[in-house]
Order: C-alpha cells, then structure tokens, then sequence
C-alpha cells in the first residue's frame, strides 16, 4: 500500500515539477529589467547555482540570499524613512512630554527646524529614535508603525512609503524564491520597525528580518505578559555588523547578497568567501529624474570604497538609470 | 496557453494534496507515544487548527512552534551536555595554556574533581565556558563542535549525545511540520553549539536555533574575512530571556511551545498569551529506568513552579514513563 501511495506521489511531484518547468521557461522572471549585462549576470549566476548536477549546483537548503533594505529594496532619500517615522513620532507624543520644547533635538523638531536637527548629525538622530522607540509594548510600537506607513506620504512623490520600494527588486525577490532560495532581509534599519511592512511588501517573513535592535523587557502588565521596548541598544546591523548580524541571526553564510552603500562593504566581502559561486550586487542610484542620482558624497547611503571594491572584483553594479526599466510597482487604487 | 498551464497545475497539486491526506489518514503520526490523555491532547489541537474553515483555523504562516533543547529534545542530566563538551576541551587545550594548571576552576577540571567544580556553581561554570567557547572563529568553533559530537560517549548510555534525543519529540517535530509548521529551538545553550546538530539531527536550519550568543568580531585573517568569537555575552536565552529572544530572533508569538524546566515558564506563558488557540507542553522526567526521574529539586533542568502552573492553567504534562512508548531512537549502525 504505502509503495503504490508513494509511487504514485512520485509521479504526481514529478508533473508538477514539469509543468513548473515550463512556465519558468516561457516567462521572462524579470521583467522590469532592461535586457544587457546585469540582467544576463544574475539570470547566468541563478541558472549555474541550480543546474543539477552541472559544476556550481548548490543545494536548496543552501540557497540563501540577504538584501539591505534602505536603498536597496526602496527609497532612503531625501531621508531614511525610519527616521521620518521618528520625527512624526516625537511631534505625535509632544503633549505628553512638555520638557521636549525646551530641550533639543526635540525642541528644533517641533519648530520644524530640520536644519538644526541634521547639525546635531549622529547623536540627535539616536537621541530621536531612542525616545520614540521605547516605553511602550512591542505590540503597541507594532501597531503605531503600521498606522503610520497606512497614511505617511513621501514628501516628493506624494505616496505611501511602501509604494516606494523598487520593482524591479521585487521581481528579484520572486524569482529567488522560485528557485529555491531563502530571502532575508539584513539591514542596518530597525527590526520591528521593517517587520511592521516586510510581509506584505517584500513577501519575507518576519524571522527572516534582521536590523539593529533594542532590548525587550518581558513582564506582566494588568496580569497579561508584554514585552516592553527599552531604551538600550542591543545590536547595531550596519557595516563589520551586518556579517556579524547574519552569524547571530542565521548561523551561515548567503551565497547572495544585494546592497547599495558602504553599510553593506562587509556583507558583500562575507557573502565572496561562501563555500560555493557567490553573487555581490550594488544598486547604484544613478537616475535623478525617476528617483535620486547619489553616491560619494552622500550623507544617506553614501557608496564609496564598496563600490571601488566592487569595480577592483567584479561584482555586479547595477545602474538604475539604464538597467531599470521601471522603478516602482504599478500604482494600486486608493494609495494615493 | 498559461491558463491551460494554470489549470494542469492547479489538477496536479489536488492530486498531490488528495495522496499526502492519504498517507497521513492511514498512519500513526506518533508511533513511540502510548495512547492515551497526552497523545491524544496534541492530535486533537493539530487537528483541529488544521481544519480549513473550522472555528480554531489558524493560517499555515502564523503556524510557529518553539521547544526547548535540554530535556526536552535530549538527555541534559547527569550534566548539560555544553558543559561536558566545555570541560572535554578546557583538558584538550590544556598545553596551551599552562597558567590553567594552577588557576581555578580549570585546575579543578584538570585534576578531574569535578565535585569542586560544582561547587564553585554558576560563576565557575561561566568562566569555563567563555574560555573554551572564545579566541578561535565560527568556522574553526562549529569544526570542533562537530568532531567532539562524532566521538564523545554520554558516561551512562555509552553512546554518542546526538543518539540521546527522544525519539517522540522528533516524531512531534516531524508531525508538526507535516502539518506547515515551521520549527523552532528556543534554548538557554550557546546558539552556536546547537547549530553543530540541529540540523541534521532534529531538521531545523541554524536559522531557526535559538539560544544565547556570544558576541562575534568581523575582521580578516591573512586577507580572508573571518568572525571571530571574543569572550562577551550578547544575549541570554532562558527564563525571561526567552520570550525576548522570541521576540528578538522570530518577531512573533509561537502558537505551540514545549519545555521541560522552570526556564521555559515564560516561553509557555508568552506562548499562551498567543492569538490563536494555543499549545503549550512540559516534558516531566518520570522513567529513572529507562532515562531519569527529576523535577523539584534537580540542578540540572529544575522543573517547579513551570510544573505548578502548567498544572493550575492546563497545559500538557508529558508523562515520560507512561506517555512515552520507546525513549529514544533505534541504534544506528556505527554510532557505538
């Protein structure tokens, strides 16, 4: 009984794996893409890894891909959107924190000084972040995100945030996953914060997200087990963080790994010395009219030794402008 | 032609469906549990959160399920199996460090009293493992993993630790993924060491092995990018701690937790505080003949007041000697 069963599953799997088959080779995986080298370079790598039995197969279980998220999967310019949050947070929560109109940064913040607030540079930033990111549950801070990217519009393209994350990445994403290979995210952004979206935006779980975070304090509040959100770092996922991320969190190396600055330098070097062909790819902002064109001396996503170490080895730049032949998803009904 | 594709697929995965529903229907998912109140208590919930359209349903991708490792999936007693490993190789690396020979707690170890060793409790413990668990990288820790796990013999079973699971709880696991769970370790053991075998024994990812961590250091080695593993605590994964490294790790509530200590209390109240019907189970050491019988007042794997709220609440006890029908695996040629 239990061989005809499992000849007969055989057979069935079998016709699926057919039929999936030619679907695959029917369709182009990447539409968004303008055809030419780029497009060529990870169609070759993701056609090398998966050939069976050819000389750079890589097992399913060890198709791992990781992917910075600021920059990367959607716009960080003219201000990493976390950030945006943050500074909406703050203006939001004033009335309950009289002593903010007094004491910056969140006094420049509320006079809508942003000027001041960027002279502050790196410790206003953590000063804004920490104060609107702690004392309150995790599901709380959860469901505070979530409202917020519901309605927050980019100040230049008059969207949802989420409606600004790069099509063509998406299509990437997909057809990873159609071939096997487990998506992560791995950026230096925060991790409740990215898992408030990446389901639904990016189809990665939220196990599967990984950032800088907080510590959590678990408790009981009116009998009921929360967890609350500190103001104490706990981990920092950007530059020699980000490999050191990916062995606290996933315990092995990706075989592909997608960034866009100099955040992301030691997660490409790390992904170059996996065990099995590796694929380095940086998105180059290179199209001011349809997005921003940044690169050196940028104070958000600044790339610069990546992208020579990148040109020094031959990992994959792409070049939004002409490898891109959309930037973002078709507009949905009813998120403008 | 894609819909005619369409409708073949969709044809080919109902027959799919219709031979794996077959196969589950004729079978004992749990052939080493005696029938019973306990077996009968995890087959139900399975069933009826499976059930499409039923009132408890809970959606494959919201269907998470977290154990403990020590006495819950494997033998922890006489002595966590991490610390005999961490003793093994405070002897192993003993010539490179002669000031070991006069220093406590590793001159103790050398002498082999271990009674002194335990009396030196927590603090000497610590000390132990942070010195053999630090100063090399991850890959050369996870090598020495491995080659102490394919030979060091458990001192009453005489047989390799990887041999000790319970052979029911990886049924468990097994018949918890049959059923689109996705399986999680959530242990007060280094995170590193568990990864060593938990894939190949209990078939989860390093991914998905969650456990307290050590902090690790990017840098290069002769040109090559290594992590290095300094002697620093990042994360400590028990008690309390467990449901924050849920939190901090998955970023969501499992729907079905399994522990056998007072650690795992707040795992299986944070897991009963889930949104769905939850699950939560204690394994209850109660076979001295075939394995060991402790709770109240053990060291190792203390199991008391977790086992007087699991009775108050109702939640499952296992009982190993009565509910349990084999313990552990049947012997593997070569492994003895």
């Amino acid at each position: 009984m239990m061989a005809h069963w499992m000849r007969r599953l055989a057979l069935a799997s079998a016709l699926l794996a057919l039929f999936t088959l030619g679907a695959e080779a029917g369709a182009d995986p990447l539409p968004s893409w303008n055809d030419g080298p780029t497009k060529q370079a990870i169609i070759d790598y993701v056609t090398r890894i998966a050939k069976e039995g050819g000389p750079d197969y890589v097992a399913p279980k060890d198709r791992l891909a990781t992917f910075d998220n600021d920059g990367t999967l959607w716009v960080e310019q003219p201000m990493y959107t976390q950030f945006v949050f943050a500074v909406d947070e703050v203006k939001t929560q004033a009335n309950q924190h009289p002593e903010w109109k007094t004491k910056d940064p969140f006094k420049s913040v509320l006079a809508g000084d942003m000027k001041a607030v960027a002279a502050m540079g790196e410790k206003g930033m953590v000063e804004i972040v920490a104060a609107t990111h702690s004392g309150m549950t995790t599901a709380d801070f959860d469901q505070t995100v979530r409202q917020w990217l519901a309605t927050a519009k980019h100040p230049r393209f008059k969207v949802l945030y989420t409606d600004l994350v790069y099509q063509p990445m998406i299509e990437l994403l997909d057809y990873l996953r159609a071939n096997g290979f487990k998506t992560f995210i791995v950026s230096g952004g925060g991790v409740e914060f990215m898992r408030g979206f990446a389901d639904k935006t990016y189809g990665i779980p939220p196990e599967q997200v990984i950032g800088s975070s907080g510590v959590t304090q678990y408790g009981t509040w009116d009998e009921k087990p929360v967890l609350i959100k500190v103001p104490k770092v706990l981990f920092v996922d950007d530059g020699p963080g980000k490999p050191e991320g990916i062995e606290h969190f996933i315990g092995r190396q990706p075989i592909f790994a997608f960034g866009n600055s100099d955040g992301d330098k030691e997660m490409l070097e790390w992904t170059a010395a996996c065990e099995h062909l590796c694929f380095m790819g940086l998105v180059h902002h290179t199209d001011a009219a349809r997005e921003y064109a940044y690169d050196r001396n940028s104070d958000v996503g600044k790339l610069d030794k990546a992208l020579d170490e990148a040109l020094t080895k031959g990992w994959t730049v792409v070049d939004m402008k002409n490898d891109w032949k959309t930037i973002f998803p078709p507009a949905k009904s009813g998120s403008k």
